[in-house]
């Protein structure tokens, strides 16, 4: 099924049931007002949601009303716990070596993982509000998970089962704030202000056969101001499923039910179908010229993140934004 | 006034208020069922929730019920944000100074911070469960704030006025797992287990003189299995007030209502009153000795943080925690 939060003038906005086609949808308040209660009692509410999802389907309701991506807040619009991982290590390999630095050999076995604000995601076509030009706006074009309650120390295979809902991100970063966030060595802080989500967030049975082993075998469409900036496949080049990042998220401590999991940024060895970020972009060049071409993004740009199933349609909707200038 | 969160099997618990003695609460669904919905519509329920608060201390509510730090939950069992900041710099330049490593100057300057886990806070009697004694276990005790919607771009004097209750935490630490990942620079997350927070948040006014310009000016108690490991004064040596902090925390994005700000471990320059946390205890060792001899913490120990007015009397409650064996 598919889910999404819409804008009702509330911090949490209403839990809405959306058809295949991302056309109708209809809200849900006797099964569950909010993503978060849905999620909070995934066991209750799953069947009910799917139960409206396949009727909705099918044409059997009577109050649907037009899904419109000009309306959605993030599905989770605040969530409780974020934590992005870097699991396309192929990436990081990739940016260590424009910069003449070693990839650590454990890079390959011990996943990468930060912990983001999840206190406010924005939308699909929500604005993206950035003070400054200089501070380096890039986008991240990332897969991302939600899960139930995960008890600690659970393994990567069990970690599969607490994946409920699936969907694409923007993981906003600001490159020029991170070489000195990243020095002090406490992680991300500013450099990481926003996460935009798609439309909407499925169930793994939506993605048919190309949801297998904790990843999503499908290419990811980053379009900036129209140009395809790159369609890697995020099902290649994982090296970490999602069970093995969640596992990792799990090691010492339980996560609490509507926790997001990111893979990071995806990217294919070779960068062959292109990047799902200009720093990629960027590094690509200076390995090849020395320096840097492709500019950061500026006010005014327009980001497209789109992810289709094999007969070609959008099976989160579109992730469609303009950075903006946040004035205080 | 004095707020806290008690059980009633949900996952946010029940908001009450407390008297300002922490004998007496009443439960006040009318005004606020949740921690995070009192703070959500702070504009519309502080006035309330003062109002029952003066008159429960006047013995002028007959529903009350006896408070008991045994029944509560973290004030705010999961928040959306939290954040915890490193602002007693001379703990860092100590621990740097174990290790024969330079304070970069930068650090007098521009706070370190980093994103924790806010999904499941744990209360101030809560069990500390850790699966393995050889990760270092260690409490750290610090003061922490919780504010309402802070706009991006706060300065430190405006975000003064964003804070609206103050407690004092314990941010759970394991310390053989930080080297590692504080070397991959993405920042603490499986060495960062568990925060446990005291019994009660309370509103500023309720410390009188002690909490000026964003600092709290009282000595913070940590003592392990009944031995008391250092009572430092929080309103010393705090290089980066609350204000400060806050405005870091929101230099690029805003913080939603309910974002939990932490001081970091609270230290005096040359530790004279003792220490917050047994890192510390051990990095004093290490200068003193070549070597430390204080071991981290076992199972079955003890841990009891407490802060007392002027008077004697405690303002938070005490935290009194005991680190039990996780198995899976």
């Amino acid at each position: 099924m598919k889910l999404a939060s819409i804008d009702n003038k509330t911090r949490d906005g209403q839990l809405v049931v959306v058809n295949k086609e991302l056309t109708k949808a209809v809200k849900v308040p006797e099964i569950a007002a909010t993503m978060q209660f849905a999620i909070d009692n995934w066991k209750e509410t799953e069947a009910k949601l799917q139960h409206v999802y396949e009727n909705l389907n099918a044409d059997k309701i009577p109050d649907t009303f037009d899904f419109s991506s000009a309306r959605v807040l993030a599905p989770i619009p605040r969530a409780y716990h974020w934590a992005d991982g870097s699991a396309y290590v192929t990436h990081v390999e990739l940016v260590r070596k424009a910069r003449n630095s070693e990839l650590p050999e454990s890079f390959w076995t011990d996943p990468l993982m930060y912990m983001g604000a999840s206190d406010a995601f924005i939308g699909a076509t929500d604005d993206i509000m950035i003070e400054n030009e200089e501070w380096g706006i890039d986008f991240e074009s990332e897969v991302a998970v939600i899960t139930d309650d995960v008890p600690a120390g659970t393994n990567p295979e069990d970690a599969l089962h607490h994946i409920k809902l699936i969907t694409i991100i923007n993981d906003v970063s600001l490159r020029n704030l991170i070489p000195n966030e990243l020095s002090k060595q406490f992680g991300f802080y500013q450099s990481k202000p926003w996460t935009s989500f798609a439309p909407v967030v499925v169930t793994p049975d939506e993605l048919d056969g190309d949801w297998t082993n904790g990843k999503l075998h499908l290419p990811l469409y980053s379009t900036l101001n129209g140009k395809c900036i790159g369609s890697p496949n995020a099902g290649i080049d994982m090296t970490f499923d999602f069970g093995q990042l969640i596992a990792h998220a799990s090691k010492t401590r339980s996560l609490m039910a509507g926790t997001v999991i990111g893979s990071g940024t995806v990217a294919n060895q070779g960068s062959l179908n292109g990047s799902s970020c200009l720093a990629e972009v960027r590094c690509l060049e200076i390995i090849k010229d020395g320096k840097a071409s492709t500019p950061f993004m500026r006010f005014g740009d327009r980001i497209e993140i789109e992810m289709k199933d094999r007969n070609g349609n959008s099976i989160f909707g579109k992730i469609n934004q303009v950075v903006k200038e946040y004035k205080k």
